[in-house]
Parts: C-alpha cells; structure tokens; sequence
C-alpha cells in the first residue's frame, strides 16, 4: 500500500470544515477508492478559536497559507480562502512551484490567473483540480476534460449562476419584480447584500470562461466574455416567455461559429421542452453539445458547503490515484489564443417587447423596418391590459399597448439597426427590450 | 513524447467504424488532450469485404478477436462485438492477461463476468473500461468512479432504457396503447423484432446491476435485481398519473436501505416536476443522490452509434493518458456481497388503478382492507368514462369505474395483502393495476 496523500488546507469556512469532516468519516470508502489513504495533516485559517463543529485535534496548525504550501510534509494543497489575489495566489504558485498538486475552489482565480498556474502545474508535474469552482458539485470540469475527450464540442451553455436562476424562477411563478424577488434572495441568504457580482452576470462570466476553455482549447479569458445581467427583466417579459413556449434564463454560452469561438453571457430564451428549461430554483445545469450527438445535459446543486466539499474531495481523491489530467486538458502551449467575440456579428432569433404608441402604425412601421434589414418575423403579438395575448388587430388603437415580436435568425447588427430606425419613427414610448434566443 | 497508444479494434459495425473514423479525424486534439497520439493498428470483424465508409488502409486485418488481444503490437484491446460469452469473452480475458487494457460497451458481458475480468485487470496491470455500456453518451461510469469518490451515494436511479422510454412518452403523449406503440418504435428501429429484452426490463437490469456496484461497492449481480417490465401499463395509468401530478417511467433504482441495497427495475411514478421526469423519448438519464447533497442528473443519448463511439474515444483517452481506475471503483477483494432484496420488504407509495363493481361498497371496503394493513390514502379518486376525475362520490352506482388510489408510504407487503383481502372481497373486477411511487 502507498503512504497515504498528505493534505493541507487554507480556508476553513463551511466547505473547509466539510472536507475536513468527509475525509475523516469517508476515510475507509476513500482508500479503498484511491488505494491508498487521505489524511488532513495541516490546517489554516483567520481565526484559530472558531467553533467550526468539526474535530481538528491531530491536525497541525499552520501559521498561513504559505506556510503550507511549502511544507515539504505536504502532497497536496487545498485552497479554499477565495480572492482574486493573495494570499490565495502566492501560496497556490508556491505550491505548484514545489511540485504539489492543488485542488481549489476559486473560480475567480482560475478564470483570471488559470494559465499561469497551468503552466506552473504542467513545468513541475502537479495537479490543479478545480471542479469545484464551476457549478458545485456537477462533474461538468471532468466532463469536458476527460469524459469527452474525443467529441468536437461545438457548443456549452448552462445556468452557473444560482442566485440570477432563483431570481427568475420566483418572478415567473408568482409574477413578482426582479427587485422584489432579490429582496427575497437576499433574506433567504441566496444573494449577496450587494448582488452586482451575480445578478450582472460577471460570476457566470468567470465560470463560463473556464468552460469555454476546457471545451475548445482557447486560452481561459474572462476579458473575452460579453456580459449582461437580468436586472431589466419584467415579469411581463417572463409572462409573455411562457405564453410562446420559452422560458428566460441567464445563460453563459461558448459557441463555435464561422468567425470565432463566441463567449456571451446574457438573460436568454430558451425552448420550454428543453433540459436546462426544467431548471427551477437556485440549481445549476451545463448542456453540451458535441458533434453529431445528442445534447448532454448535466443538472445539480451549483452551490453550497455539501456539494462543493464534494467536488473538492473528488479533486483531492483524482490527486491520491495519481491522476493527472492536464489544467485546461491540453499543454497550455497548445491553448489557442482567445479573442472577445463582436456582438454586432451574433446570429439568432430575437424576442423584442416594445411598447406601441398607435397600434396600427406602429405595427406597419416595425414590419417595414425589420423587412429593410431583411429580418422575418416569426410572431407578432400584442397584449391586452388584461395580460391576454392575441394576433395584432390593426383597426385597434388605445394608449401605449406592448407588442412582442419573435424573429428569425439574424445578426445582432441588422436587428439593432431595425430598432434603431423603429425608435427614429417616434411610433413606440421606451426603449425596446431584447433578449436573445438560444435554440437547444 | 510518449510513443502513440497502439488499439486493436475487434467489432466493426456502426460504433467500431465511427470509433476508428473518430480516431482519424480528432487525432490531433486526442494527442494535445492525452499527451500522446492513439493509433488503430489492428481491426477485424465478422466481414472483411462489407462496406463501412471508412479508411482502413494501413491498419492490419487480424484474423480473429483472439489475435488482436495477444499481438504484442497492441496496447488496448476494443471489445465491439457483443454477445455475453465467446469470442468476447475469451478475448478480453487473454487481453487482460497479457496486461493490456480493454475497453468494451458489452453491458451484457460486463454484467455477467464483470467481476472476473476486474479481478485480471487489477492482478496484471490494465484498464477495463466501459462507459459505453450504461447510457451511452452520459459520463456515468466515470461520474460514480471518479467524480463522486468522496460522496457516499444514498440512491441511483435511471432511465437506461431509450425504447422503453419511446414507448411511455409516445403513449402518454398521444395516448395510444403499448401494443401500438411498440410497433411505431418497432417500424422506426428502436425496438427489435424481439422485443422482450427491452420492455421487460432485462437490459434496464444489467445496467442497474452495473450502476449499483459503482455506486454502492457491491459486487455485480444482475440476479440480485428485482425485475418488472412495461408491458402491463396501460394509456389509462399515464392519464391518471398526469393528472395526479406523476409521470410513468420504466426506472432502474439502487438504493441503500436498513435491510441492505435495494436493486429494482419497474415502471415508476415520478413526481412530474422532477428532472428525471422530463425526459422524452429514447433519451437516457441518471439520477444519483448523495449524502446531503442535492440530486444530480446527467441527462442524454442513451444509444446510437456516435454516442456510444463518443463514450468508447473517452475511455481510450483514458488508457492513453495512463489514468488506471480500478474497474468498479474499489479493488475487487473489497467489493460487499450482493443479495436480491426481497421486495415484500420495499417501503414506499403506491399507485393502484381497479375496476370497482359496486363504487359505494368499494371505496367501503378498499378503506377497511387498507386500513386493516395501516396503510394510509393519500387521495382516491374515480374517473368517469369521460376521462375527466374527482373525488369519489359514494352514493354513485354504476357499471365497474375505475378506481384510483394514491397510498403514503408502506410496505409492499402490507400493500398486496390488503389488495388481496379486497379481491377476496369480490368488489373489484379484473386484477388491480400497482405502479410503485420514487419521490425524489
């Protein structure tokens, strides 16, 4: 029997404390797994005397971060801390540098600095593990860098957020506002006292950027993502989703086009029937298609001490076999270059709620205009006050009505130009509201 | 660099042709993703003449499967042909012996001799790989294997199998009856001209029994599951069961219980909001639930001849880049005994549909039988010929109605002999129709 992998970890908040805690009461199932033990042999974290309900006696305690991570006594390095920067950085280069292998959680730091820590990993022969860091406990890491190896991913897209997710659900069920629903997630712990992170999309930005990678082997750049959050979503908008058979969700997409892999992140319908459609609530979902296979989708907690302590052990369990899958599943040499994908140049359908000034104007205006462009209509609609839709009767006219319009595939560019014509007539009040449409 | 992986490829239908034009096609990203190149050097096949469109210029034409898994030119031996005994059989085991690897997708054979092999694959070194052979396309294997290692898994549970799940959802949707949708899938290639293997449950079997080792450290049985196919279910249960807020599928369930693992094949209702709910068609999905954590699904193509080369080029890249899992995730001397769980024992709810002669004295007495055996109703309902359904109302007599009852949880025990006392009780015509409930 090898000795068993000596594990140090930085950070023991909820899924430090659960990790310690797992390998402990998972020890016999691990070895027997891993063919050989686990054993926690050095801990740290801000405060030493923290209730933290778990048993730490027999665990040295480490004066900091890098004290562990050049502890010659230590295989295996556990970052669990978060920060963009250090400690959390320096110590987890220390330890790559020393020919460890780190396991992490932190999808800030992979997404920003993941490249240099590759690289560190690849030079000195360690492993850098981070399933945790995207969509908690679901294997979608390992997915992309093992379990398709052979498949052309062609396209990734998921809910990897849970809060934005949450969000969403709890307006189209009970017909509330985006504000009043993240007061809500905020009492109930699911958002963050300042929710731009989340709700802007940046943390699916960071996650989906790490995705994007691992699916198409381009360098990890978060700077190469187009983001835009939910915070102009309207139950209206939402209502108006579920009435054509699509449901909105805030997406992170990485797809192969002619011109580039395209990186976007943005509130998107999607087809009512599809998987990640069934998503409620604060869980996460990843949906990939390869070429010439049927989607796969993978659906899980995306948060949370019990399924991120689970992927982290995964993590540290991959390390204890001796695997050693390359950071990115390519040598970082071979990682194609990133560049962000020009919006203007994206190709779909477009749901676009607008509100009309004269009804039988506004709708002659709208169809000449998108016919300039050379954009078709699938459907127009228009909603009564009564929250009713119906084909659009041209004899009506009252105070500003909302039309829904859902296009055919066309480019960005061509359908922004159409509203910018629309809103040159003067025939609507307010800015129009697009969200795009992702075909599953 | 390391030199390429050498594969001999013995199968060449649908999935070995795909496999060998994958390898040809992706061989680039396959060395940049494995650190070394992979090369099919030895195929054969039933035929040598047959046309497959594709390439097999420079690759040896090996007379037999035996010939390939000892050519000392070969790496990793791919079993393709099927079929639980020889020439199978033979060959992996002489493959394993001579401390090649070995991928298959013969769940057939895995199930049967699973153990065996595992133990000749530890003893002399190799791989024994085969994600292909559960659910296609869905990393499943690797997920239970790898991804979960730390988690103690408290229940798996699927749709494994696609042509059952054709059936169901045609027949739900349409509301045909089973004999006329067996045909529809028999005419469309989704059911054999035999189809018994299917929608009786056995190949659902045989990809439980592999699931339940992975999941549970048990050693393989497909005797040890309890079996029930869907041939029984009629249009009436999933109209009912829709309307009840259900789904019917034909699931696999493994799961931990006081008295041992439970392992079970038979039609199953679903809570319909659930994920596993949702899925349609020939797709597959698994549902594994761990200690604590929430649900995950892997949803996804369960056949076919691209997602099962896509799970077959996983497990090759796997071999290649050296990663050596021990077959069902724990040394085989550690593996538990598996005993068949009596299902007299199985706690949970049920569905029961009978045909009431006197609706007055019926409900009467189902109440009293149920009752006797303290099991509690959770609703019971008629349905009027019209199809429509309410509350029974006892003062109503009529010809034989349909009776439909939701219990709480009990034992299948308790559950078939009050169903029995209410048959003695003579009230009921016909047999009564029993689909067990799985919460999620």
């Amino acid at each position: 029997m090898i000795a068993p992998l000596r594990v140090g970890i930085a950070g023991l908040g909820t899924v430090g404390a659960e990790v310690v805690r797992l390998i402990e009461q998972q020890g016999k199932i691990l070895s027997a797994r891993c063919g050989r033990g686990i054993k926690v042999v050095a801990v740290t974290a801000r405060s030493k005397t923290k209730k933290r309900g778990v048993d730490l006696r027999g665990i040295r305690w480490a004066k900091d971060p890098m004290a562990i991570a050049v502890d010659p006594e230590v295989d295996c390095f556990v970052e669990l801390m978060g920060g963009v920067g250090d400690p959390a950085l320096s110590a987890i280069e220390a330890a790559l540098a020393s020919g460890k292998s780190v396991v992490t959680a932190n999808k800030a730091l992979i997404a920003r600095h993941g490249l240099k820590l590759a690289a560190l990993a690849e030079q000195h022969g360690g492993a850098l593990n981070y399933e945790a860091a995207v969509a908690g406990a679901i294997p979608v890491v390992k997915t992309l860098r093992e379990g398709l190896a052979g498949t052309g991913v062609d396209r990734v897209y998921g809910i990897l957020n849970g809060t934005c997710n949450y969000i969403l659900s709890r307006m189209e069920q009970e017909g509330l506002s985006f504000a009043d629903c993240l007061k809500d997630a905020q009492r109930l712990g699911y958002a963050e006292a300042n929710p731009s992170f989340d709700v802007d999309g940046h943390d699916t930005a960071q996650k989906l950027a790490i995705l994007a990678s691992l699916a198409f082997g381009t360098k990890v750049a978060q700077s190469a993502v187009y983001v835009e959050g939910i915070t102009s979503i309207a139950a209206a908008d939402l209502r108006a989703a579920a009435e054509l058979g699509y449901r909105v969700k805030l997406l992170g997409v990485a797809v192969r086009t002619a011109t580039g892999i395209e990186q976007r992140v943005h509130p998107t319908m999607v087809p009512r029937t599809s998987s990640i459609a069934q998503v409620m609530g604060v869980t996460n979902a990843v949906t990939i298609d390869g070429a010439g296979i049927s989607p796969i989708t993978l659906v899980g907690p995306g948060a949370g001490g019990a399924a991120t302590a689970s992927a982290v052990l995964a993590d540290i369990a991959d390390v204890a076999r001796g695997v050693r899958a390359l950071p990115f599943g390519r040598p970082v040499a071979k990682l194609a270059a990133t560049t962000k994908a020009p919006m203007e140049r994206h190709e779909g359908g477009y749901y676009i709620r607008l509100m009309a000034r004269d009804l039988a104007g506004t709708a002659a205006r709208i169809a000449t205009r998108l016919a300039e462009q050379k954009i078709s209509i699938e459907s127009i609609v228009q909603r009564h006050p009564d929250g009713m839709i119906d084909a659009v009767d041209a004899t009506k006219k009252s105070s500003p009505v909302p039309v829904i319009l859902i296009t055919y595939a066309t480019s960005e560019d061509a359908m922004r130009r159409a509203l910018q014509a629309v809103q040159s007539d003067k025939v609507i009040s307010g800015r129009p509201q697009v969200i795009r449409i992702e075909k599953n």
